[in-house]
């Protein structure tokens, strides 16, 4: 990847891809999930617990192969489970489904089950040899025959094990080989001595690709946003440019909802029925109710929540704040740290002032309150119901509901001036 | 469609799916339009008369069949016409080129035309029987023989009918079927049994595609974007990106013009010779006179007019206002119900307060003026020709030409304060 | 291309086409340039200049062929040299290792080497007869056998010539033909009767594009764009939606750098390390430092440099100024013509207001200064370091260090005024 990053700390679809694996093990309802990270990965364990906090973390202090990894969560395996998945962290697309299918096998009476894909170029990956509906071997490449290697159907790594027999399969995976590893896939080969089945399902080779650049890593967005913006539209909204909308993993569009191109969600926004999102907004965090209308060019930061019919208009930021219904902020402005009751109408070029060097405040702006254009509201400060604040004011003091607050310099003019100045000032450039 | 909008309401390229169809056939040389609609629909029949406002509005009371529906328009069938064509109000990518080719057919001798296409996967389409150049039978899959569904011609549904034969051929049709309905393909068998002749034409699968998901829905979008973009880009504009610039059907752009990528116009927009588009532009209802600069991030809103050489620059939106030549315009401002002479400079951060909390009013700025940083122009205002308007001044009173107006308080400096201040409240977030 | 502006004047990745074909022989080692333009070409001469400042032009002043317009250079020609690559200045995709491949085809005993394509679509183009490693001709389509028609392997165009034998070939081709012209491609024939050898070479098909539509230069435009977006990734840059962002051939992209969708890098940008690109910024002529993060919805114009771990937020725009370490302008303002110190803090809706009518100004704001909501900057003017400006103030004169400078009116309260005026004016619209 060439980054100071680790691998399964980047993103796609707005999750890690460490995320990613948690939480289609949880959605194909796994019940205790155990981590194994490498030494000093604090990072990696903070961002494991995000998405699944009662998870085990282990750390694997060596590494000596990937059945050595899995056995440093030795502790978690020595707990009862009906059936044990082992997951990548740098394969992020697998289904829940294909989770749940691969339970399915030892449902019926596999010991073990291993998830491979059909190779578009097999060369490198270990190979699947299939007999009687039974898996009888996974053949790495340099140990296959000629004819093993024509097999395209290969290993994708994912393996499902039996919870009565994983941690005996797992201790009796020994390193006699050339590189001195404890290999995963060998356990299929020990379950089969033992006269145990083990059998070999298929998915996409898409759904199994792995992340080791950032091409691949655009690749695996790109087919999360396929997925995402597929689902949205089935489920009742509007993309009229599907491809130039990006979405998150989480991300919830109601129906009848309209979305302009150039679109981003980040992670953790929810859109209701009714609602449009013009073209280029950019959202985080946020709840837009129904039937409101943003942008275009609008931004939602995080805690920004919008009551049904409130608009926001273009170059409009709004951070931590709730909007009730049927407020207005139509152009250039910044609501901060706030609450604005309904029907409220905000200027343009109107600013919450939230920030004062030291600390952050909140402004309260009452219903049916009118901020006039150019107004900053000094926080912490409250705009009484139904108020009006003139134009170009500087609002320091609260200001009582239906009164009317200005801060103003009188106009004073000067005839002739501009010609007498232009005379002395001829114009350069603009 | 999942929604609570009829179909046919929905929209691609800036105009519903009916707005399509409807124009294709004015562009096809229509010279009268009939629409056949559902009962309590009069928001499709307002649509309609929006695209075609002599268009006579039927309604289908019940759903008994295609020929039923075009039946329902009996007292336009009933007026002499030379030819009459059926379109669909959910296939909205037919070209006025194909109607033609339909309408041609007709004057060639036949009495009914088909349209038809090659489909790349048949199942489920009637299939037209072609015999010496002849179309002898439309027939349903349910009663192909095998060597009939091997047929790939399919039924596109739209149908053109000599207007000397056409009322008696529908009401020829009998709902003697399973269904009970009065299918229009019946007019084929019934026209041939009078010894007419019957023919069928082809179209491309893509023209002809249906909308029945919004995934159907997005694909004809990009169907009509590939259309525009190239379009734009043969009539002399360069598009960087061609796959990022949204076009509505009626957008017009000048030669010379030069549009950067993710720029998005709704309908109602023009654009003149050697103009350039920057970047994450919003055009609707605008008109941009020649070698006008906007963008990049700039918002032309209904009623923005721009004269020639003017700059629109980051972060500004114009509303119903129309600018003269060579005005600037060029950061973060917002310009509504105005009118701006010639060769005026509007400075960053200044607005028009055209709202007052309950009604809209306009502004005046003449020409040569110039308009400070900050500046709010409370209208109605005026602002006379070459006046100059101090920095953060807001406008109350009209301003003669040539003077200078300014509203401004005196600075005030207290030496240490800040120092001072922080000392006393150490910095906790940013 | 339907211009009024010469084709090879027209960009792609932010170069003008001419601009590549220099920048390639450049970089692949070309010591002397000679540009042959037409008559009155002043724009496309200047065009040369700026990417080879010591590039010879000459003019063609009748267009007799293409030996004719290299001949034109004929002082250049006459000076020693190694080997002469002629290049076309509408083929721009050509890579300085393809022209690599064809100096040492030189090197390698050639006298000519042709370079070739497998053509698609063969159809017009002259075909290169190769036998036992030798070209033994160019084959317009017009001579060629029905045989010699079947070959997809064409002429590219572009040709190496090794310098001692280049003018004499040159000098030798007649234009004993059809349209009167002296052909290049004659050489070919030329130099095998005097017992040379000549060669082919074969590049993509892609790679030898020609531009002669505005549809070709979007094409031409689409493959730079991959080229450069791989290599970002490839370098060590997360790009989220790669197909979103567009790149200028000189744009530098440092390692671990986030780059959101959307963001347009015009010419001369330099993006270090660990920054974040977030969506929808647009960048020109500027310098993102280490860590820094912009957008979304940032404009860096000419002129921006911005240290480490400054941050721009969103609608902000910033030009001609250089910001040091630690700033933060993060909502609605605009800094131009200005260089803020490390750690200040600019408020939203602030301006530096550094055109006054007439002449543009410098702004100069201090370390740790915080610069208030919608204050505006009359430039010149100087903050000093620490200083607190504030909020809604405009600032004509230097404020010094640590100092509060205000300007501002009273905040004045009229109780019960807006419920008054609300009953005398129901809201109309909004």
């Amino acid at each position: 990847m060439k980054s100071a990053k680790p691998k399964v700390l980047h993103e796609a679809a707005g999750r890690s891809l460490v995320g990613h694996a948690l939480s289609s093990a949880l959605a194909a309802g796994a019940s205790r999930l155990a981590a194994v990270i490498g030494p000093d990965r604090g990072d990696v364990a903070e961002e494991v617990r995000r998405y699944a906090s009662t998870a085990q973390v282990f750390v694997q202090k060596e590494r000596l192969g990937t059945a050595h990894a899995v056995l440093a969560a030795r502790s978690a395996l020595e707990q009862p489970a009906d059936d044990i998945l082992v997951l990548f962290a740098d394969t992020p697309l697998v289904r829940p489904e294909t989770l749940t299918r691969m339970r399915e096998a030892l449902s019926d009476g596999a010991a073990v089950a291993v998830l491979g894909f059909s190779a578009s170029d097999p060369t490198g990956y270990g190979r699947l040899i299939v007999q009687n509906d039974e898996l009888v071997a996974i053949r790495e490449e340099r140990d296959a025959s000629a004819d093993e290697r024509k097999i395209g159907f290969c290993n994708a790594g994912l393996m499902a094990l039996a919870g009565k027999h994983a941690l005996e399969l797992l201790q009796a995976v020994s390193n006699a080989n050339a590189k001195r590893e404890f290999y995963l896939t060998d356990v299929v080969g020990l379950a089969r001595g033992l006269g145990l089945k083990t059998v070999a399902l298929e998915a996409d080779e898409a759904e199994v690709q792995g992340v080791n650049t950032r091409v691949q890593l655009a690749s695996v967005e790109a087919q999360f946003q396929v997925r995402l913006r597929t689902a949205a539209m089935e489920d009742g909204a509007t993309l009229i440019a599907p491809e130039t909308v990006f979405l998150s993993a989480d991300t919830k569009i109601g129906r009848d909802v309209l979305i302009e191109p150039n679109v981003f969600f980040g992670p953790g926004v929810t859109v209701e029925d009714g609602a449009t999102i013009r073209a280029n907004c950019h959202l985080e965090g946020a709840h837009v109710g129904k039937h409101v209308t943003i942008g275009p060019f609008a931004r939602l930061r995080p805690g920004a929540s919008l009551g049904e019919h409130t608009r926001i208009g273009n170059f409009v930021e709004i951070k931590n704040a709730v909007l009730d219904n049927d407020v207005k902020v139509n152009h250039l402005a910044y609501v901060g740290d706030a609450h604005v009751g309904a029907d409220a109408n905000i200027g343009a070029g109107a600013i919450t002032c939230n920030y004062d060097g030291a600390q952050k405040h909140r402004t309260e702006i009452g219903a049916g309150a009118f901020v006039g254009v150019n107004v900053a509201l000094v926080a912490p400060v409250e705009v009484g119901a139904g108020a009006y604040i003139g134009t170009g004011s500087v609002i320091t003091k609260n200001v009582p509901a239906d009164a009317l607050a200005v801060a103003r310099a009188r106009q004073e003019v000067k005839e002739g001036w501009a010609a007498h100045r232009r005379a002395k000032n001829p114009k350069k450039k603009s």
